[in-house]
């Protein structure tokens, strides 16, 4: 994997850059959908290509017991499998482990879970989650991380950064080459003090691009945002910077002001099949009886498929009458504004307006809760 | 609408036409999905055009009550409110009403009834059938008929018949054009004496098309065979008929066999959605612990989306895992296979190989069991 940086902006950080992987350049920043289980719910490839996704994520732990990493692997990987030809990154497994399985425990070895599907015992270890994401075959890897509750006290935030520092080590140790690439994450909660600590030891491992770990779990959003900025300014220029499980429209744009290159949520996907959208004017609530005889599409500014074809009076339809087509339309909807959104900003940081452009795009939004504030909210979409 | 007979096969009774509507052409024989709540379950207009569908059946009875005739004409008609720019045949409503409803009521004014929904009470007669079915906008609209259970005697069949052709007396005085097409409805059981009567009066009222009702509700296949037979030899040659609520793929060989023209049931759509694949060798359960690690498309003769892209692994996954896109690509997969299976049938009435094709076919597809034997299972997909 490369990551060009191709522009920086003058009075913001946003940075403009792009990913090369071996399946296809990735234009950033750039928004992920969750392919929890090989697929991003609702979706086929072919909606992902037409909205302009070039880079998904897949779920480790949901993939390891259902249909298998060995499994996959035999099928030809994750890629052929799904039939997705263009770039995936998958977690490490650990996130799900801590915040759904039942029964975990934390080692120093790992974690130890137990499924949520049969009750069989597993152990995620660095050199496992490795293994796994390798059989899996993705461009990009993710370390074994622990995420701690955000309302964990120091010690123990300082006592899991460090952890998380020696399974960093071990997941290097585990897959020492450039290809497939793998990622780092930094944590800390919101101590600066730690998050520079984290940020130093994972950098001085080295690895191809680095993920801001433990946010977008209830701190405040000024908070994250002082995190992010203190953060990224820590990392190398030139690798990409990732901020895990994050967020609402409006977080992505704080997020790209402060120099963070990628992105994934549940949110767009999640939000569209309980009938709720994403519009240059704010959230839509398509249950709405206002809806009912609604000739417009759900956002007239939007030039997704779901816009282009269809009225919001069919949308309501759909969903009031429990019709899985209403699920996929509202998807590709979402989708495509996360899409169109990165793309905007690209375009902003390459012209030098970002600044401008985002706060005209802060003022259309009306002030909406943020990042979801459960942990098992932010990136799995099971 | 407009009916060229095409050819005529010259060992069966088989027929190669073509319907002409106000939104296309029709090849038939054809085979329609059912578009129950105004979407072909789980897929978009464009899904239906890559899988060689041009035209569908909407139930008259749900988009009565939701979202309400009134409501779809004012959003420009069922065309527009849907997206689908080809056929659109709706059903009278009676069968919904008559299979699904509570307590309903047959009266000479027509049937009383009990809404699924929300209790609510209505009527609908013959005049209110066409009322709606023209504010809905369809291309085809069907006379309101009586569909009794198989069980009934002959007595109550016979009355039934008789009151059925009142109605299509009615419904033919509401609405005495010829655009949109309106259908008559044959009945009377399998008592040929009755579907002799039927026949003679519904053509006697005349109408742009002859359905047959009543079948594919718990008789034998033989016997429903013969009553076909019997039926289509009464009915006009230069209209088209509509053999309603029929069938497996074996049963849609009887009938083109028989003359009929037009089919429609939920059969493939229900079945992609419990994981039952028609394939050119007989059903395929995609569930089955077998398929785990199978490469090979659903069935490697059909040149579907499903077909072309994905594994029966990646199906079986999908299945398992609960995800929204297998019900899709299985809807996909069965609805190629029943539009192929026809465009291979209007083939060999061409080449005048139709009957020598049919044995083919048949001897390749294992016993299965016939058309389902509730009424409710026939061609509603709700």
């Amino acid at each position: 994997m490369r990551f060009e940086l191709l522009a920086t902006d003058k009075t913001t950080n946003a940075r403009r850059g792009r990913l090369i992987t071996p399946h296809g350049g990735v234009e950033t920043p750039v928004f992920m959908p969750c392919g929890t289980q090989a697929t991003v719910k609702t979706l086929d490839p072919r909606d992902l290509h037409e909205e302009g996704c070039e880079l998904i994520l897949c779920n480790t732990y949901h993939l390891f017991l259902r249909p298998g990493h060995e499994v996959v692997k035999e099928l030809g990987g994750l890629h052929r499998f799904m039939g997705w030809d263009r770039t995936i990154l998958t977690d490490s497994g650990g996130y799900q482990v801590l915040s759904l399985a039942a029964l975990r425990h934390i080692t120093e070895e790992g974690v130890t879970f137990q499924s949520h599907l049969d009750g069989s015992r597993h152990v995620l270890s660095a050199e496992k989650v490795i293994e796994i994401q390798l059989a899996l075959g993705a461009d990009i890897l993710m370390a074994l991380d622990e995420c701690p509750p955000h309302a964990a006290d120091f010690d123990y935030h300082r006592a899991s950064m460090e952890r998380t520092a020696r399974w960093a080590k071990r997941c290097r140790a585990a897959h020492p080459g450039d290809e497939p690439a793998l990622f780092g994450i930094v944590q800390g909660g919101t101590h600066l003090d730690l998050r520079s600590r984290s940020a130093e030891e994972t950098r001085r491992i080295g690895f191809s691009g680095y993920a801001l770990g433990g946010l977008g779990i209830g701190e405040e959003p000024a908070r994250r945002n002082a995190v992010v900025a203190h953060t990224t300014a820590l990392l190398p220029a030139d690798a990409p910077r990732y901020l895990m499980g994050v967020g609402t429209p409006q977080d992505l744009l704080e997020g790209i002001a402060h120099g963070v290159d990628m992105f994934d949520c549940v949110l767009p996907t999640r939000n569209a099949r309980n009938g709720t959208l994403f519009t240059s004017t704010g959230r839509l609530n398509i249950k709405g009886a206002a809806y009912a005889r609604d000739e417009r599409p759900a956002d007239p500014a939007c030039a997704c498929y779901t816009c282009r074809c269809f009225s919001r009076a069919y949308l309501r339809h759909l969903y009031v009458a429990d019709e899985i087509l209403g699920l996929r339309l509202n998807t590709i909807h979402n989708l495509h504004y996360y899409a169109d959104l990165m793309r905007q900003a690209r375009q902003a940081i390459e012209a030098g307006t970002f600044a401008a452009w985002k706060a005209e795009c802060l003022a259309r939004m009306p002030s909406d809760p943020s990042t979801p504030q459960h942990p098992q909210e932010t990136h799995t979409d099971a």
